[in-house]
């Protein structure tokens, strides 16, 4: 999924870097930094998690008050700032004040995100000392990228990053993404940190509600195990500098196109924290057609994809379909155990026979069954035969890996 | 948490059989028989899955009609005989039908289980052959309970069985229960499958409100992974045959000792199957307090319960407070951050500090709370300091051997 980082991938009008600090014991990155040349429109959706941690506040606050004209995101990895108390607080507003005393703006043009583990301080110290360093880093090319990418990663084992072009008024205008997010991955909220960098020209609202809209299709119909973060933020940034007119209306051909740029790079950055999901050996795609609704669908979809007994199947490679639909049935939504259809792998396995009747578990060759269900990539197809509601959801399997990493995650 | 099977333990007016009749390709006993000596009440509380093995249909359809002069259980193990089409419910339908031939009465006293393995045909051929078989080995002794208890088993490490007594205008009675299930456990309905038999006299409309009642403090308040089997049922048998007056309303003393005698049974039963949760080594118990309402404090409790980071720390014994947190905020449930306090193996981790002011972690010493994680019971605890709603919830943890389990359930 990752795209190769070449000089022709940079939006115009920002400039990226990524170091050591000191929060995470290794060596690792763990502060990172985007800074807009100049003032320009942010977009933000973050948790729905009711714990939410400290930058998550603030940076809310700040996307309120300065959408059209913020400046930069501060970033650290190897702690989440959060359930910290007043001094989590003063923490990130202590960050976004020497970021802003560095670029000469104001504190609420900067946006604050954190990742790492839960209820220990800070030391914060380590990142307003680091800053004035990184900032001589900042610099607009592939490697200046990599290395913000690389900051924000936790239990993550590779770099993730997405691009994706449209044409707005006769000029090219680029997307460029980046995602951390491996485990406490959970969908129906923005899940995970996410950064989108684009010059296409925006306003903050228009950017809001694309960002929105497009968060709903990727990155909230993902699920690795189910938790959601206290920390999930998304952000958008739209510089303006490639010269492409300003996307007006939200429903223009300008609009359309620009969204579906996004989806590209969201829908990428999504799928590749599936595929490195903690422990994940394998990506699953599930979809579901027939439905009452979409929103049925979407609950059938999610549901299958959080169940552990359909995620330990994949992991075995075991077509073990009754799982599937055992999930289905408990989503909540409308459903004719007489109708519904389940594929697993590509080959269907419980339906209604050629000659008519009730759904019925299917002769399928078991051998071929569990062949295709070693590939990487496993669909799970559902068809309720109800009516045209549809959804997609993403996951990865459920492996004794995700067990041993997360049994001793702070020690 | 098991009872010691002796001759004083069992309820009279019911005799017990189990064998192995070749559902299960091991000898394991995969077939089980509970007759009533004479036409008893029953209860039952079945799955709210909409996906419903054959079994669940026909026994709903038979309570609806029969509860007042129920006379027998039959149970397999090895097959769920759900998602099976319309020759699953012949087979429950046939089942039914041997055993009213061999005990004189009509199919509609005839209760039917099912458990095992989704969308694989059930070999009924085997079950009705050995019915005439199984059918000299009922007997009220405790040799045959165990037989009975064992023959409804899957995954199961051991047999679950519980007991209780009560007074009843001057007469003991005596309640009896076994269960089966280790995996596909999850709360808010009737989960797995229980069976409990009394020889108080309760009419089935109260023995209805008494099961349910109980059950939703008991079995639906367990999970083991989220996923909610298509064949879950708890079901009552009371004979009266203790010779105790019968039980008129749902409000005497006589009422409430029968449900806390109940409620005993079928809290040892939910124990007894999360602390055998598939791959489990700690049993976890949670305790909500101070929240909003009692619902609010149910959705957190079994938002914890279910959450895997939760479980996979309990399953290092790392006191990973944050995770119980994060799980707490998203549960949907209201929630003020700045004054929540958490107790993790009786440690208290975050809350308000001697001198007041917001919540915030608290310093504890690391060893001692890794050495009480290693307990094989550990306690969660989380005080929301809003209302007077509570709740509990049990569950186990989240190890490899769960995985394990469930990659290759089939094969």
């Amino acid at each position: 999924v990752s795209v190769k980082l070449t000089a022709r991938v940079l939006p115009r009008g920002f400039r990226y870097a990524g170091m050591h600090c000191g929060i995470k014991k290794s060596a690792r990155f763990d502060l990172g930094w985007i800074v807009a040349d100049a003032p320009c429109a942010a977009a933000g959706v973050f948790t729905t998690n009711r714990i939410k941690a400290a930058p998550v506040v603030l940076s809310q606050a700040h996307v309120r008050r300065a959408a059209s004209r913020m400046r930069a995101v501060v970033v650290n990895s190897g702690n989440a700032n959060c359930a910290t108390g007043p001094d989590g607080m003063q923490a990130s507003r202590s960050t976004a004040a020497a970021a802003a005393r560095l670029l000469g703006c104001q504190p609420e043009q900067i946006l604050i995100c954190s990742t790492g583990v839960i209820g220990v301080p800070l030391p914060v110290d380590r990142i307003v000392g680091a800053l004035p360093r990184l900032l001589p880093q900042l610099a607009r090319d592939p490697s200046s990228y990599e290395s913000l990418a690389k900051s924000i990663l936790t239990t993550d084992t590779q770099v993730k990053c997405a691009a994706a072009n449209c044409r707005i008024g006769g000029h090219t205008v680029r997307l460029l993404g980046c995602a951390k997010g491996s485990g406490m991955i959970h969908p129906q909220m923005a899940t995970m940190l996410a950064f989108v960098t684009t010059d296409a020209a925006v306003p903050a609202g228009i950017l809001q509600r694309a960002l929105r809209e497009v968060t709903a299709r990727t990155f909230n119909v993902i699920t690795v195990d189910g938790d959601t973060s206290t920390n999930d933020t998304v952000l958008a940034f739209a510089s303006g500098a490639s010269g492409a007119p300003t996307v007006r209306g939200a429903s223009g051909s300008a609009y359309r196109g620009f969204v579906a740029a996004l989806e590209t790079v969201c829908r990428d950055l999504a799928l590749a924290i599936v595929e490195d999901g903690e422990g994940a050996s394998h990506l699953v795609e599930i979809q579901v057609r027939g439905a009452a609704s979409d929103s049925d669908a979407n609950r059938i979809a999610t549901t299958i994809a959080h169940s552990p007994l359909v995620k330990t199947a994949v992991a075995g490679a075991d077509p073990n379909w009754g799982r599937i639909l055992a999930a289905a049935g408990r989503s909540g939504a409308k459903l004719d155990p007489d109708r519904v259809e389940v594929w697993f792998g590509g080959v269907r396995m419980y339906g209604r026979p050629r000659g008519g009747g009730a759904s019925r578990p299917l002769p399928f060759d078991e051998v071929d069954a569990h062949q295709r269900l070693l590939a990487k990539r496993v669909g799970i197809a559902v068809d309720l035969q109800k009516g045209r509601g549809q959804a997609r959801a993403w996951t990865c399997d459920f492996t004794a890996r995700y067990i041993e990493i997360n049994a001793s995650y702070r020690t």
